[in-house]
């Protein structure tokens, strides 16, 4: 996997507050202690934060906001993930085996 | 980078109109024919049924589908991505970059 | 209450399974055979429809779509109010109370 | 039109700035000072709370939260539509208008 997302998987899992996380100093020890529904707020502010920075690149030609609401939206995926114990490469592999599906589909397909 | 998302992001790139992506055979082809409205459109969508799923695995006990739907959500972003000319490794470097930052500053915090 | 409004809630309640909707021929008819997620899936798209007309709205200067959209977000909640049995008078007296509330709270502060 | 929709709607055109409204005194005012993204957000942000509450609702029972997210959400839809200087009667015409037509349309369809 990504050496990335190991990295940044293992420091969003020190954050829990079982873990040692404090609320008061760290944002996703935060997130982690007001639970659920504040992650998935985010998810969703995420979303729109994207949509929007892809609406005004369009007018602007600067692409970088896409950029950095992208990454925003997948810090606080892993951030979903890590409060269901789930980790980045279940993602990664979940995204290999569609690949593989659909590779297989594809090739299928043109056949016809 | 993940091997995983590298092959993706290729996939996905090869699925562009002027790459001979058939928006008749695939699915991202088709996405792309339709542009940038089609592929925010989906960022909503996806965003929104990752809520749901991460509501409905706290009823059911049964987390997969969070995986599920967090996949979808990667991936159409992975898409959205690739309508900007981005990789995913411009979205690893800038969470590395902040994580880098965000360690020194939590560094610095746990000093006082 | 507005004539529209009450009317459209009577229509839409028409729609249900037990009042002899049919999935058919009726557009939300057909929501309220799949369910909640379908119905709530739709509130989501439809906001992020919302978001994107806004953004396409300064661009061309045609506001119609905002308009067009807030219709829909509109429609989609009062067919999500009626599956939890709730009408648009319960949300207008809710924003009623608000408003009162407000009022007073705004009236006071501007005493300061 | 609704009392309370037009009564709303006449106080919230108040907070605009150029109508004396005060950032520092009223949240309206201070949405409209922030300018359509913060408007935008709200929106997103209100459509994932009113899909989170249905989801809330379906396990407590209590649906008043729906009820709230619902307000919420048409509370800012207001908000958006003053931005734009559309009004709450211009939604309610274009619901009219397709509920004519849709009213048609099914008088056609159950003829079949």
């Amino acid at each position: 996997m990504s050496e990335t997302l190991k990295r940044l998987a293992e420091v969003i899992e020190s954050r829990k507050l079982a873990n040692g996380g404090n609320p008061e100093k760290s944002y996703v020890a935060k997130l982690f202690s007001k639970g659920d529904d504040a992650i998935l707020k985010k998810i969703g502010e995420e979303a729109t934060e994207t949509v929007m920075a892809a609406k005004d690149a369009r007018v602007s030609g600067d692409k970088s906001k896409v950029l950095y609401e992208c990454a925003d939206l997948w810090f606080h995926s892993m951030v979903l993930l890590a409060q269901f114990d789930l980790k980045p490469q279940d993602v990664l592999n979940e995204l290999a085996r569609r690949e593989g599906l659909s590779g297989l589909e594809e090739k299928a397909a043109r056949k016809d």
